[in-house]
């Protein structure tokens, strides 16, 4: 099935322990989309401006990205710089420099309004809510937020927490989400605002999902998928919008949404998380077969199980 | 077979935001003793004072372990007390008293020279390794050490991790020993160091373990177990320790020391520490069932294996 995401899309200049790139092509929408169409056909809903060339439109294109809905409004393109020195897992951010993703509003191509999968990345949760609901068909609906909304927005967000069947945020955004330390207790906090789930990303730890009693048919409560450990991060810029479009992505392409589906989901998500984080910006998953993904599946396989 | 465990016996008084303790039994020989105990027979070396009485000997002896070498000093046992309320994975430390640990010289009774598997607790690495060098009929040593060794004995140290074959430190002590804050490279870094296999604990969200090529027969290079999510963590004290009577106990009881054996082995010592943070002190450990642990270990498979 088709899953559509909004988000941004975005040029980064990216400085690591392992060099420097300027201008790369990035984006919460480029990375999860990039990572979800090994598994199944993507729509894209963004914005970009002037700078934005037939050479990035084929970026996404030549992966099969329909990028119909990338809307070209006049300026210049998301901008964002930053550096990952004293600490892989968070970036110093040098600068932002919003341009046409300041004033974005979301507009669905009516060729879109078809989807069943829906991702809502991180934007103002009020945009959220707003192409939620003029999706009628959609049967599913991934989400993520951050600490900006969860302090600047947390009423919208509140409101759009009740459209979402999975939520998708790190340890720091649960806690802060639940004004509680202890994650499990964060969880079930968060799980009581509306979602049905909550993939609980770790970064290099991996990630645990939360179920709500009963949602997804049963079993227990949580379940862990590990990060592989990398010897060389060589850019982490894009790890958690891979992971979320290789969760979304592989959910979308199976018959049904169960709970094992979604836990291989979880699977799926470390590993493209950790292919992107290989290179710089979306290199590694420009590059990529369904071959090598299924293999790196098999390595978390055995980094986890026991015979 | 029989596992000896050296390492400190002491009363600790522990703040947690759910309650406070005073004078309860605890150190790292305690809670590994007590832990590996539901695997396997334990010896115990460790040093105590006047104040230890036999109701605490009973508390070791009702589980079976062997406490004849539990030698009695003049003076008081060793008093720790600290409190975790601002972060449960640190604890901060009120006091530290050696009182007679502080001379303690590990002494082997004769009754123990025949022992195949060793922990050398927390302490002095030059102790350590003055134990195992004792000990001929060794087949495999487990160690533990801290940032207190590897900052102020490092060369001692050094000396003793060629003697270990299976090393359990955390994250932040594998990145100080390494000197390499990348933790595979850290932990190839170390093994390089002597081990063949190297635990590293991520507190609550398990602990991965790293083999040397060839070590333990063949397979991939790590090996991740979870810990299991806890809504109530009563009292942090004693986790790690218990994580390594788990995993050390498991193995000692096993017919052969495999890659597999191993993996599981890392399963039981996260079910050991699950249990031991219930309660305050040992007490969640001092009357567990083999049952119990068993349906535990089983939820940790769940939690992570898929179908």
């Amino acid at each position: 099935m088709s899953i559509l995401a909004i988000g941004s899309v975005a040029f980064d200049n990216i400085t690591t322990p392992a060099g420097r790139a300027e201008n790369v092509l990035g984006g919460s929408a480029t990375y999860f989309s990039l990572a979800a169409s090994y598994f199944t056909k993507v729509r894209v809903v963004a914005v970009v401006g002037d700078d934005f060339g037939a050479e990035h439109d084929h970026v996404l294109k030549k992966r099969g990205v329909d990028t119909l809905g990338i809307e070209r409004a006049a300026g210049k393109t998301f901008r964002w710089g930053g550096q990952y020195l004293e600490n892989l897992n968070e970036a110093k951010t040098d600068f932002t420099e919003l341009n046409v993703f300041e004033k974005f509003q979301p507009h669905i191509p009516a060729e879109y309004r078809d989807s069943q999968f829906l991702f809502l990345g991180n934007i103002h949760p009020a945009l959220q809510a707003a192409v939620r609901l003029e999706l009628s068909d959609v049967k599913l609906t991934g989400g993520d937020t951050m600490n900006f909304w969860i302090q600047g927005a947390n009423q919208e967000l509140r409101e759009t927490l009740r459209l979402v069947n999975i939520l998708l945020i790190n340890d720091g955004e649960a806690k802060m989400l639940a004004n509680e330390r202890n994650l499990p207790r964060a969880a079930n906090k968060v799980l009581a605002m509306g979602p049905q789930a909550l993939v609980i990303k770790h970064g290099e730890y991996g990630a645990t999902i939360f179920f709500r009693e009963g949602a997804f048919g049963f079993g227990s409560h949580a379940f862990r998928a590990p990060a592989l450990p990398i010897d060389e991060v060589k850019d982490p810029t894009g790890a958690g919008d891979s992971f979320a479009g290789g969760f979304m992505g592989y959910i979308a392409s199976q018959e049904e949404v169960n709970r094992e589906v979604i836990k291989r989901a979880l699977f799926y998500g470390g590993v493209m998380g950790s292919f992107t984080v290989e290179r710089f910006g979306t290199e590694r998953l420009q590059s990529l077969t369904r071959g090598e993904i299924d293999a790196r599946f098999q390595v978390f396989r055995e980094l986890t199980h026991l015979e």
